[in-house]
């Protein structure tokens, strides 16, 4: 086959913050990725699901406040539910997008585990905030349970470990998916993260990263690019500043100087370009791209965007 | 292959009704599935969704409440969130169960969307009872924003419609798996029901009968059996009365004449025998099983279960 196998990763920017500005913000991403399809692109998408996964963490608390018969919902559960409805959403928009290109391709979600190590230093220091924000006498109750939170502003949130993925559970489900030529949405909100304690997959209090499982992603199916979709046309030099610049091409050795130099911001390019040197490290005929969600039809013509190779 | 295809349709007792109990139930749920690929059954699993539905429908309502910000979640969302719940717990369990028994076999979940037809007569008299029970005035404004309620004992519940199936939209993708011999969990609680108007798929305010959606599988799949699991042993005739008595074997002709005699439960046990014919009629070589789930094994073993046949 002449296909080019690329993995999608999808931003915040792609999906909204709210049942009906995702509903809206997923239509515009699937005309994006039926551009995609129809440059012979074979698609195998992954996508954040912090607004989600936040919006669903809220409800099901508020739910147990009203009716304490219902038990907590932890957060691999929630992460669950997210993949659900985010998967959902896609899938519905792109079929009926390419439905009314006359494409008939199949399109579907894999409900996706991801296993991490339970001595990953991230559990020791939890970093990723999620949910709701608290008054000072809520945040001394989630303490008390042994969960951890943090300020923010004049409220608190609660914060979990953002663990290293190690292997995705399902994945020989999405690799027969892609070698049959279909779509695949998989690894939603960075997979839900399991610790394999003797045979038994526990969900993790924990999220993984959703630049992380793209870079794992794109290794395991040994995909011919890895494009990143995010709110900027490049990746930029000394970033917001007076000197900033577009970078158009880098190497793997040009970036790990970048880092070095400390010119990535840690929440946001950093994983980006930490998951590009772990695919292209793996598979070095690869290729990454990282542009805006808006500009994909002209990153597939190499208008755009920033090419990273090894 | 002489492997034997069977959809496997689990009822609520097989999933518990609230977050612990459900994953104590999905465990003990695990072994008898678990038990199927021990005598080489390749599987695929339907499950309901009627208590997680409700609490996924009940706290995106409460979260409304707190927190206006927040548009309310059409029932086609809660029933995505409920597939990635379930489907999560589900292929979670019966992964570590295979693999504290050595078997390494795929485990996955296929979100699925099934379109219905939105002249079906099931949206001009809708009987599915769902979510909360609420107040009078909370009644009144959900008729005045033009849904259903019905009374139930003090209260009111919302209603909506249960239209047959016709397409299940992730068709090709449940069969690449399950032709690839890899378990398949999908159409958890009867699908995500959706109307194609002008090649948009719409979600619909319904819900499909699981076991429709087993019938439906099962026929699309050319399944050689299809193994409908739920609370009783056998198939009675006049069951709950004095003269009693299971019925061991039964052909479709016997089970038309059974249902005009009005032998059957409208709400539990009609739509399984509705659902067997169903395949039976698309797939005669076929073979329908109904058992209880904890009789599973013995069932395998033709020991116990009702056999219905073409």
């Amino acid at each position: 086959m002449s296909k080019k196998k690329v993995v999608v990763a999808l931003g915040h920017d792609a999906l909204g913050s709210t049942i009906l500005k995702q509903l809206d913000a997923v239509r515009k991403t699937a005309k994006a990725l039926a551009d995609l399809v129809e440059a012979d692109y074979q698609l195998t998408i992954t996508h954040s699901n912090g607004h989600q996964v936040s919006m669903i963490h809220k409800a099901m608390t508020e739910l147990r406040r009203i009716y304490p018969d219902y038990t907590p919902a932890p957060m691999c559960v929630c992460s669950a539910m997210s993949q659900g409805y985010v998967g959902y959403d896609i899938q519905n928009s792109l079929k009926s997008e390419l439905l009314s290109r006359g494409i008939s391709k199949p399109v579907s979600t894999i409900l996706t585990q991801v296993t991490v190590d339970p001595y990953d230093e991230a559990f020791y220091e939890p970093k990723k905030a999620i949910g709701r924000y608290m008054s000072k006498e809520d945040a001394d109750i989630e303490v008390n349970k042994g969960n951890y939170v943090t300020q923010q502003g004049d409220g608190y949130r609660r914060i979990v470990a953002a663990p290293q993925p190690i292997d995705i559970v399902e994945i020989e489900a999405i690799k027969a998916l892609s070698d049959a030529d279909q779509i695949v949405i998989a690894c939603g909100g960075g997979g839900i993260p399991v610790i394999e304690q003797q045979h038994v997959l526990k969900g993790a209090s924990a999220v993984i990263e959703k630049d992380s499982i793209a870079g794992r992603l794109a290794s395991d199916l040994k995909a011919d690019e890895l494009l990143i979709l995010t709110s900027v046309d490049y990746v930029y030099l000394d970033f917001g500043k007076d000197s900033e610049q577009p970078l158009k091409t880098m190497t793997v050795a040009d970036a790990k100087k970048y880092i070095a130099d400390g010119q990535f911001g840690e929440t946001d390019m950093l994983p980006k370009i930490m998951a590009a040197i772990s695919y292209l490290e793996a598979v070095p005929s690869g290729r990454v791209v990282i542009t805006s969600l808006t500009k994909t039809a002209d990153a597939v013509n190499e208008k755009v965007g920033t090419v990273i190779t090894a």
